[in-house]
């Protein structure tokens, strides 16, 4: 349902596109979230092509289990409108295919001996679940913490470019600092999150106690 | 705040130790938010321990961090109660903990070239992440999921007894069967989750459309 990796303009192109897709696909029974499903089973496939260091075919299957992603939303539009089960399934796989991304990359930088990619690689999967705790966490407490995002779309373009970079040019450096890029905007985020929660409960709440 | 690692009665018996403590540690201007990040620091030390293959010195040293995780909410109590901003700290850096410890062996995973232990433990990091994210999603849609919890405490016990019983007996392979074990349970309970939802939405929405 989110416009997976594409700016704005080619997304909603995209989306124009598929919908004929769509309803065919609603015509033969298949429902938004079976291709919710199998669109992390893509991207599982290109995640574990990456641990296998074949950065090409893993771009092709990974830009198929994008497209996938905006699929389902267009088959939930052209079945009458999504569920909420579906909007829960969908943000939940979202985030799976995150890590599978990056579980692939640290497996290929673990497999490589390579430190820079393997840290990389785990500290933004850590670092971008944590934007996400931060930000419910606050929620809950009745605060919030929306700033600094970096959104999906933008984190698995880079990786996306960074992969292409790699499997069309060879500059696996190139692919190398994508990861890490993501991880240090990553980082900065969850940074900012804190510390804007911090100044919000501050001020929202009298000191309970001579700290 | 939480109490780590311990069973209840000998977690009492520890706050109840550590109080003494708590409140020498109070006079002399230490607060509790302070104790709850040195003791990430020193998990942060015991993960390293641990991934580089030093099982003694990591279980004195992640032993330490629990402690301390103990120690934080016994001197919030000594300065007179915790803050809200304590309270956000303290579970924020749990989950930055959990992911230290993580991270350490799936490092030592790839080090050994040992795939189950550097599977088990991002399988278990990820597993364990959708599981809070599954639980604060749901919230967010007006139902639950607090089923099937395999609770923070009982992780860190299986996985400290793990490593103990490496550093102490020299079984490596019930090190990396806990990390397993923790792995498995974690799946478990995302699915149960995962499928509590499911039937909760499903039974309270009408359905929107012919999906």
């Amino acid at each position: 349902m989110s416009h997976g990796l594409m700016p704005n303009e080619v997304a909603e192109g995209t989306r124009v596109g598929l919908a004929p897709l769509a309803r065919g696909l609603h015509r033969v029974g298949i429902t938004a979230n079976a291709v919710t499903v199998i669109g992390v089973l893509i991207t599982l496939a290109g995640s574990a092509l990456l641990a296998a260091a074949q950065p090409l075919p893993a771009l092709v299957v990974l830009l198929a289990g994008a497209l996938s992603d905006t699929l389902d939303g267009q088959l939930a539009k052209a079945a009458g409108g999504g569920t909420r089960f579906g909007a829960f399934l969908d943000s939940t796989l979202d985030r799976v295919s995150d890590a599978a991304l990056s579980c692939g990359a640290a497996a290929l930088g673990a497999t490589r001996g390579d430190a820079v990619l393997f840290w990389s690689a785990l500290g933004g999967l850590v670092a971008s679940y944590l934007v996400s705790y931060v930000r419910a966490k606050a929620e809950a407490m009745g605060t919030t913490a929306s700033v600094g995002l970096m959104p999906r779309e933008a984190r698995l373009t880079v990786l996306l470019v960074g992969i292409g970079t790699w499997g069309v040019l060879g500059l696996y450096q190139v692919f190398v600092a994508a990861f890490a890029v993501v991880a240090l905007l990553s980082v900065i985020t969850l940074v900012q999150r804190i510390a804007f929660v911090a100044r919000d409960l501050q001020k929202t709440t009298p000191r309970e106690g001579p700290r």
